[in-house]
């Protein structure tokens, strides 16, 4: 059975409040549910973690890196200039496939550059909630194939 | 039910057997009867094209822009440069995932920019043939949903 | 009598159905009527040309380049990155008008530079389907001052 | 009956003297009498002006911009760098097509850019003093076509 | 009554001992005192907070985004690279001005570019602490005027 | 008694008129009177000139150099290119604050950058004609201080 | 006995025709007369194709690909765009050369940059027709090596 | 006998005044004056002129383009973006001589680059107020030489 | 006998596991003592600190800036974004010296910019290990020197 | 009989012991060897030369300039900065050939820029020491065909 | 026993004379005898050499390549642009340290950028003369692990 | 009696038989008569130097440091990327003016970037041979000035 750490970075706590024309209407915590569900039919166990510090997120980065067989992560606005959380990805040696709930490429310029991405199996953008679940799907999926 | 068509550009009709260290060994017709199964289970009729000539992808999006309810496209190496396709794909005002199959971010960084993407609904990369079947999920749960 | 070849780029083919709020509510069939009407009137002989294809058009570029006195070419979104008409029209060596639609300098950055400019006599960009009838009297005007 | 008003900038005053090969031999006095004269063609007044100081040029557009339809204007060197006319130009907020009688793109790089081209109707460039003309004929009929 | 939160990033707690002769004599205490009796004085409930930790900002952010009218803040350093932080200020949805003591504008080519700015109501920026009471009344200007 | 001088650039003699969205309603002379009354509370001297010509702009600051004991200006389009005026102000070595009505870093790319800013005491921008006053109080009381 | 693709790309086939001072006075099928006469004296079986159109070149090239022992190609302006055969002629994975006519590198600066080049064995620029037959002695001398 | 104009563009008529350790104790009259008695002794007519204004630097070199054999010229700040004073200067098609009374290598990054020097005959900077006396025997040198 | 501060960045703490082909066997911990025995062994006392909170090590410095006589650190990913720890170190008025393990200019480009360099005394790179020992060295010398 | 200098720069006299991989097993005197053959065997008297000091290669290009007939050159690394180098064989005002023995063009980024080229004859990159020969052959071809 | 050679590119001769605040009072023979003693107490032999000339420097390493074990060096100047160098240095393939006196990072930005850091083992800078001990420390140490 | 060094670097010994169109008609010596003359007529002593060596330049510069008043140099082509040469003339600490023959920002865009010129006193450029009779008279003024 897989294990998949499910990261989310700064304000996407407020998700369902904040902007919900970009963002959609679902909280984290209602994404999380289905996340966990949809883990839960893939035969996988799913944790979840958010956190608007980088320093955090890079602990449990360091944490579940030995624990879990793959990550998923939302790095939030961190995406374009957090190295040191490409860094922590890097060292986890693991699959890791980052998500967007906008289409990134369609916004501030500012946007369309990730410093995650090159570390990354790969990436799902502007797909909203739904990106996570797919992401999961393939992460499952590729580790599944590799044993 | 919604009818949804599948892009392939250049080199992409020699899938399986062009780099499978990169692309994966499947051919195109493989991921084709696995796209076709996959929207017949989703209640979606699919259509799949591919070309290496930009003026025939550029036809066949303008002869189906008004048959069809969404498109995914993988464009190839015209990702990074064919306005003239992104013109077209505008013109038909419907909502359209861009496909890579690789990683496009750890590669060259001529494939880092997308001159496609900004006029997308959104865009998955790195996740090789299974991106194609998880593109027509969510482009098939966002037309459902719009309905 | 003064010979012109009037071409048109990708995605022209759909104008009048294509973002009339940009581009206007002519077809194109009904843009040439008007160019043809005017050609007469002007005692020049015109021939139209649309194609989807940059090596058609430069098909075209080389056949007529013998038979026509001046070229008028929208490139549509090939005035961003063609250089290989550009190579076909420079070789031509006869006077060309470039013809945009709309504004192109009031849009996204890519369309402020073309690479078609250079080797023409002058560009019109911005008054809609006039463009092509004035770019018309323009290089009849031209031609016949140079007899 | 609309009303039109026509701007150059620097340097324009000295037309049919200052290198004829790029500008044409006709004076700025020439052009404008073909000017006016195109101008009762088609039932419009036209009314010129010619500075070689910005603030001027300035001045004039805030003097005219409630007493005319519409806004000729080859701003010379300024259309380079002149943010101070453009502010002018927006605020009247009225049609405008840009002239320039020699092809900028087939000169030095710097006159590429316009920084006036952006909050234009059109441009019209290389054309000689024929562009005037031009420009005169597409303002009036887009300034009939909107009323 | 209107209530407005002042925010302080990164070494501004080091404020009158550090670099005196850029920054000033007065410490942060002294400066937000200043700033409660302004706030008096103009009927506005103030709220004072600084911090060294990018994400300790942000949840300071999110948690007051409902309860305040305004936000104040000189984000330091994090000026010139915290999207994070510019993310969390544009969900709040709140008119915002963004200060700084020094003219950073006058200082290191990087300070003169803010990535807080663009979401901003306006910019104060080489006035010292005198810039925390000017934008204060602004800010309550502003709000009052809306009402 | 400290005097000032409160300079206007181009087009902000059109102020209540222009794009009322932008810059607000109140004209030119409606905010010099504020300024004047704000200067009379304060015990400074104020006056105000505007132009739209950059030469008229610098022959002003040469002549009031030795006369004000500070400059508060509001350049308008010059503040991104007339390196004539910085020249002035710099020469006049006073203590200068620039005024910008509305939030540049907000609007086109051009408006990011001041050629005054860095030979300045500090900015103000985005706070509309209030930033004048502020500019006003900061300035009488950053020179009453020095005394 | 080796077997070579020889490929030109856009405006190729007007050569002899076309600015005779940049590309020399010899036709192209004058120049292939020479590459399958310098073949056969090298023992080596040639195939020359010429197109105008992107997509006919990377549909030869993939046809050739398992043919062929190598590849020499003049992608005329391709050389500046077409990832898209970059690809193909990647995906052959055979040794390659690039060949132009005139010296690239002395011409405009979009011309100093090749994105077929990389993938490349070497590059011949500026030796006219008789690039061609030292690319062909080249490439036939690597090859036979190999052996 | 060779007539030369002699022309300061903006803020060099407060010479002497300002920032002496830069631009050295001279007024601007003091200086003419050993312009003209160099100019009288190498048997040259001397005429000074200048202006904080563009439009009147310009007015000034149209109306002088046909009296004078060359013309000398410190464009003051318009050196860096002023390509109306330059275009004024190509049209005078005379020998002209570009001075600046500090070296613009050593100061700021913008004082680096003239739009001038490209139309000029040859520059001088750095060498205080013997650069106008050095140009002028040069350019009298010059002109003596076509005779 | 000085003091000195020895700060270690984000991942640090995962020496010897994370990439050791990169970053050498050797656990923190490990380097630590023989940083504190090479401490010893030249009479300074050292405290070492590490962190992935950027915020945490800013509190550090500021904490320490009175207490130690300089500071050796390896900033880790910081090293290329943090300003806000490089204004820290720049407050705290003290010889710095910037360690970093690998060769961080033989690595991708982002590595190649240091933030916090300019305003160090100097920097040690590719060293391994080793390079901590060799700046304590460099900093007991040097602040041995000064006193 | 055609007379040509044959000229190679820094570290070319370690060919065959310095990365065979890249440039090949062969040292430069039986590299000569095959140059002096070659030149033989087309009627050219050839002349070989190396150095790694850049005054040296400018003093024989020099001191050969009216001796010979046509120059082949390998400029080792000065390819990318020698504009010394440049300006000697400019002044030759010979037909020269630039020599690589590796694709430079798949190599390093700085690499890819030759500041050598434009003022060459051709290029030839990429064909190990079997460039020379058919530089020389090129070249005596190109002389002949003149004469 | 391992081998060392030191290099000192342009201008290092002068050390001691000139700008000592910058590069310290050492002349580089007091330098020199520093370095020797140091190598002696480690168990190495080392060669100093110096020179203005690029060419003269890069003889020296293919000189000693084969006899020495490692090489440290300060190219000065040669840094920012010596690929010559650079290539030499790369083809002895020796662990090679480069050492800076002063800080480059913290001078002007040209001397930000070293041609020679990539292919080095490591870098230290702004040690003054410490420098080259500390490198001959870490140099010898790093040979001798590999024993 | 002051003393001057006029020094030249490569290819400046060509000079009269190397595009003469560009650089005129005299040789260096000629030139090297005419300072001479100049010098002792200005109670100068002239020694001059030409080399096509950097390093020799170099050599030059320091030997001559401490027995001259001021250098006139024309770098040639090391103007644009010696910093080699710079370096040796900022230690020097002399007056230093540099000349070029042609005016180099007329020309190809490489040479209007000097490394040179930031650390002079001033600049001549475009006024053939004269600029260093001009610059001569210069240095001399300059240095009789000072004392």
């Amino acid at each position: 059975m897989v294990a998949i750490l499910v990261l989310n970075g700064p304000n996407l706590n407020t998700l369902g409040k904040r902007e919900p024309g970009v963002y959609g209407t679902l909280t984290l915590d209602m994404i999380n549910e289905r996340i966990y569900a949809r883990g839960e039919a893939l035969g996988a166990t799913v944790e979840c973690f958010q956190s608007n510090h980088e320093g955090a997120l890079i602990d449990c980065i360091q944490q579940h890196a030995e624990q879990v067989d793959g990550i998923i992560i939302n790095p939030g606005a961190f995406t374009h200039y957090s190295y040191a959380i490409r860094d922590a990805l890097a060292a986890a040696k693991l699959p890791i496939i980052e998500v967007h709930l906008s289409n990134v490429y369609a916004r501030e310029a500012f946007r369309h550059h990730s410093v995650i991405a090159p570390i990354c199996l790969g990436q799902i953008a502007g797909l909203g909630w739904r990106g996570y679940l797919l992401a999961l799907e393939a992460l499952v999926a590729d580790l599944q194939e590799d044993k």
